[in-house]
């Protein structure tokens, strides 16, 4: 940092057990993966090769080792599983990821139908060997899960072997947790929280008021992710309260007079 | 490609004849042109040097040689050909692009009234020596092309030189073949499709959603154009199915099933 | 320039008195800082290190030296003023400024509520020894300022010791003196030109729409800020009447028969 001032949040240093944040690499260069890594690694503890870009992505194993030297783990896309799922190919998909030397893995159903039997039997099976993210939510605007479901799929998923759940929101942030017009379906979201552990939760919050709202309620230690690369240090001062949106929420009482009316 | 599934639909190798896509250069740096060709020049057939920008881009020769070197042509936004038009500086235009070593130029009537016989005679003198994109559509949302009449312009400017015909969209994507919501005008690309050759024609398609409305309409290659730098490599993943949106457009019948309600 | 063209608006070179171009840094990386002056230092006269990220960007001082090397001056956004003020260090405030070597200042009560005599104190305070841009407006979208109030605040701060008084509108461009639309408030901003002079006024204007009313109502060198680095150049194409938006802004009467109808 800087410099200092008081009243900020604390924020762990990496590696972190809360407070996450998972960036969404859609295809970056080598070189923009380091200059990534230069601006932002210390806010970044995960970075996702968005949906199938990892089939067509140049220099793919160096930009792992960019991430990894900084401390960074990547994962594919949960895309890329229901792709190889959908065509019967889940061991092809196992030797995928470890030919790339890939520790994490998402399992996600947001793309097809997968009975969730089914789904929970890949976690168990994965998370053997891996550290397994899953993601809760469909990626089709008009297809809803009902609130119990979600939630019950979710606690299902973290006792099947899931390190953690996502909350879907695709990169553009209105479905899943979010209503079409990117505000969060507060019914759901405080639903899900009364339930699930708060540090076993990640949430996708592409848009700066989504991560705002996550913040004002669940604190800066949230964690969240579909971030894009220019957003990182965006979102970490966010989380510290540096800017106008969350300027008042990590202040003591006392200097809550001088709020705009 | 980093590994191989099935089901992909056959895109060529550059130089393509059908499946195009053009990117909107607005003014990369040099460095970042290089970062864009690591990237993405598998992917890119076309760079276009939007609107004016040509004019106050440092390094231009210096950037058209890189995109060169990646097997990628190069060619000034219509709007600068209408800059030099409407001042009386045909000659001065065919200079400009001669002195770059252009192949190729777009002419276009997106800003300013020109005369379509007149249109028609820049097409037949320039594809005699360039290769001519020309572009139909207004940059205005309030001006209106009859539908009978914009398919009319394509089909005369194709017989009068161009190699290919551009409908407009521009940065924003909610004019011309689009509605002011961003959604495409149905009516007029049927009648489009119907009568030109589906190769002859670019789309411009700035947004996701008007990306993958082609696509599905009509199949991983079509051409599309004023993609973003970095949207390139999504694009490419929406062209093979790698992405939610057209996760199920190339896939065979008996998979279909799986689809999500 | 890349050749030349009639009926151009002239542009000063730097350092220019008017037409001033501010861009927002949001924490680029020390590479994308040497890109974005090799592409586009020649139109950008300040960088603003947006909100409180100052306090999380890596590799500050040599930021700031790459930037000075390009004759482009640098500063804190107003919200760093008011995370010091609201914690009642102003004194610290002005040493970390002067750490970093910093002639400008920004002074801003767009988050916190400052007595307008308080902030006027900054202002002269602040500008014996400093270039002083104070903003005016309110980032909360709810908190308006009425009209005569704001031009009154402009002016006492342009007395007090700003050099130029910035019009608020955040990154988003839909509070202050833009409606939650994104058009402009123009009862307010025609308040303010009929009292203010023109040259002592910079427009957050960060949407293109925005950017373009601001060039048709004061011409190509009005002062506009809040532009991110990927837009620096087509905003100078906007200036110049190079972009559909302003083609026929600049052209001479006889010319403007061309235009669509």
């Amino acid at each position: 940092m800087n410099f200092s001032l008081p009243y900020l949040p604390l924020r762990e240093a990496k590696p972190r057990k809360s407070g996450l944040t998972m960036m969404m690499d859609k295809g970056l260069s080598l070189r923009e993966v380091e200059n990534f890594c230069d601006a932002a690694s210390d806010f970044t503890d995960i970075v996702k090769f968005g949906f199938g870009t990892a089939f067509v992505t140049n220099n793919l194993k160096e930009k792992i080792n960019i991430y990894r030297q900084a401390n960074i783990r990547t994962y594919f896309g949960g895309t890329l599983f229901e792709l190889f799922i959908i065509r019967g190919m889940f061991d092809e998909f196992r030797k995928l990821v470890d030919s790339f030397g890939l520790e994490m893995v998402e399992i996600s159903d947001g793309s097809m139908n997968i009975p969730h039997k089914e789904k929970l039997e890949y976690i168990r099976t994965l998370s053997q060997q891996h550290i397994v993210v899953s993601e809760v939510g469909y990626k089709v605007s008009g297809v809803m899960i009902p609130t119990e479901k979600w939630v019950e799929m979710m606690q299902t998923e973290l006792e099947a072997g899931a390190w953690k759940v996502i909350a879907e929101a695709r990169e553009s942030g209105n479905v899943g947790i979010y209503n079409s017009d990117g505000s969060a379906n507060a019914e759901l979201v405080c639903d899900i929280i009364q339930t699930i552990d708060k540090d076993s939760v990640l949430w996708e919050a592409p848009n700066k008021s989504q991560q705002a709202y996550f913040i004002k309620l669940l604190g800066a230690n949230v964690s969240l992710g579909n971030i894009a690369p220019h957003e990182v240090v965006s979102l970490e001062t966010l989380r510290l309260g540096l800017r106008g949106d969350t300027f008042f929420d990590f202040l003591p009482e006392e200097l809550l007079s001088k709020k705009l009316k």
